[in-house]
């Protein structure tokens, strides 16, 4: 096989969250009727039940009338917001940064964290990334030639810690582990590393010289008055080993923007901008000007929204435990649910397709986080409450009927 | 040296287009008195001067309030949008093509290429790109550990046809090519392949198997009535054998929304689809929108801007001519000039530092576009007419000071 079919082989994106139009359900027998309900896909949050943050769409309106100065930025973004966002992005995590040398804006996290893997892994790099974590880290470690190093997470163990292995890290960056790649709230798991746990990951990566990629896109989110351990803060953390990555796509609903933020090593920010330049310029101008909503939400709108998202999880969760055969840790952090489903007589994927044609939900297959997680699903419950209370029921009743 | 340092050695960025407040100038002796006049930056064109589509803004907004359904389209873009643009498209290049199969929608072309290079090189594979042609040709493969074979193009020959050597080409694609990566109207000499050369190229990719990736970002700005020939359009071209990119940016001004389309092969759109699902997801959800107002313009709007351009194109091209020691071609399709200059006593990349400090007029080192082009710079003229001329004057200016 010619070397370029083997790469895209590699990379299917037919089960990633977003693409279920474009599953091939041809060999998909229904067992049953078709159950009714309201449409929920749970693959991605829903802005119209969690509309963007107030005000959003006049500051792209302001860009638009600004004109050249804000359609052309420089690659890593407009100055002007980079100095913004440096200082609220420091107030945030407690990290100092130079506006104009540790900070890049980007067309969304998926763009930061395309152009920092780009930036620090070649061909043959050993990267460990974390089982189960965003589907995209695996691909974008494969695209980029490096070999994974996976680490196992019992997410479902403990809930005073996210429970990363952190022997088998430890190997893994003893035995030549270049980069860490990781995400904090976990996604799909939805659980916050411990101080501790963050702080053993600092000092193995300092001891065996390791950069890491700290995805914190939900760290915004936090349930229950948890308290959260940014990687980047910690004071044996070496600033130019580590890059964080952000943005307001998620519990800001700004995702239509495509707006993405990373920070950190003036050496990688560097090279991300010179990819950036090959790969779409910029993050869109006046896109860019949104950013001045973002952590400037009225108070009360970002501690509203998290409290709606925990009433929802509250719900989702009550169902879950209820439901014979499967079992959830509660969300920490973030919008995501990771239940573990009984065992079923059709496979993962076809569990997803099935539930999509009968019952009008659509959920993204484990096996998208890591191989192994073949018995458990992913729901993003960023939705209407009563819909995705009602979606949930639909599922564990699809579930009932195809069990093994 | 660490093998991801020297990928990211040849990706510099401080001369690309745009990135001229990176530059450093410590180093720089100017001569003489600054020269006063209106600050103009030739690297791109001024959306201030040649402002967006009218009704681009109201699509946005339209696309804002939608919600959820324009937010979060499939990756390769939303289903409507891409067929009206097929359709569209088909009507502009007299080629068929399948909107769900064989469109793309990118964030801008610079996406679209990105993706394109990346979906057809990989490690060891010769690509052929003509010398000059727009700068992040050359990046791009190397990125992509493809090796490059250039092409010359005796652009200053002739205005009958682009100038590029067949006979070379030939060579290329006999000795074992695999990619031919061209851009037409050609950035940044400004000028159109003929039907004959078209057809040559044609020809022989159909006869050595190559894949050919037409980057067709200019030619709805065609001067003095001139006829300009789709690749893509031609018989003997297999359709899964061309890739062609196109968009919005330039002539219609929508740089700042970051919109581009490819379109043709179904495997390599598949591919770019995929690679898209790691590189940034998709276009702008919201931007997706404003491609409705995208070969949509009022008639006389196009025919004014591409009247207006003529114009400026004229003046200053009589100022070129008339300038002792230059030569430049007239722009036969968009908006750039690439004018030889005389022999200076500083290098070309000096040379523009020096302008930008002492006259205020910012132009890209020809070295962008290959590596001999030591004695041209480029410009393009998409400014503010008045300006314009005043700024080429200043440039004449400044090179007689520096002249060897």
């Amino acid at each position: 096989m010619d070397p370029i079919d083997q790469k895209f082989l590699k990379l299917g994106a037919e089960f990633a969250p977003g693409q279920e139009v474009r599953q091939g359900t041809d060999d998909i027998e229904i067992n049953g009727e078709k159950i009714s309900g309201t449409f929920v896909d749970f693959s991605h949050g829903d802005v119209d039940a969690f509309p963007p943050i107030p005000g959003a769409i006049d500051h792209f309106n302001e860009g638009v009338e600004l004109g050249a100065e804000q359609a052309y930025t420089e690659y890593r973004g407009s100055i002007d917001i980079r100095e913004s966002l440096a200082k609220k992005l420091t107030r945030f995590t407690g990290t100092t940064m130079d506006a104009d040398k540790n900070l890049i804006v980007t067309p969304g996290t998926q763009g930061a964290l395309f152009l920092a893997v780009g930036s620090t892994v070649s061909r043959g790099d050993q990267v460990a990334i974390v089982e189960p974590d965003y589907f995209a880290n695996r691909k974008l470690v494969e695209f980029f030639d490096g070999e994974i190093v996976p680490i196992q997470m019992d997410y479902d163990q403990t809930e005073t810690k996210a429970g990363i292995n952190i022997t088998q890290l430890e190997e893994a960056f003893m035995s030549g582990v270049k980069l860490f790649l990781f995400s904090n709230p976990n996604n799909p798991a939805g659980v916050i590393y411990s101080k501790g746990e963050i702080q053993a990951i600092a000092n193995l990566a300092e001891k065996y010289d390791v950069t890491v990629i700290a995805d914190e896109l939900y760290a915004r989110q936090v349930f229950d008055g948890r308290s959260y351990t940014h990687y980047c803060a910690q004071e044996n953390v070496h600033p130019e080993h580590v890059i964080t990555i952000i943005g307001p796509s998620k519990t800001e609903s700004l995702s239509g923007y495509r707006l993405g933020v990373a920070f950190g090593s003036t050496t990688i920010i560097d090279r991300m901008e010179k990819l950036q330049a090959i790969v779409s310029l910029r993050a869109g101008g006046y896109s860019q000007a949104v950013l001045q909503s973002w952590f400037d939400e009225p108070v009360d709108w970002m501690k509203t929204r998290i409290s709606q998202h925990q009433a929802i999880r509250d719900d989702l969760v009550a169902l879950f435990k209820a439901a014979d055969g499967f079992d959830v840790r509660p969300t920490e952090a973030g919008s995501y649910l990771f239940p573990k489903m009984p065992p079923l007589r059709i496979s993962i994927q076809e569990f997803v397709k099935v539930l999509r044609l009968q019952a009008s939900v659509i959920v993204t297959p484990g096996t998208e986080f890591g191989p192994q997680f073949t018995n458990s699903i992913r729901l993003n419950f960023s939705q209407d409450h009563e819909a995705a209370v009602d979606a949930v029921k639909r599922i564990i009743q699809v579930a009932e009927e195809y069990r093994a």
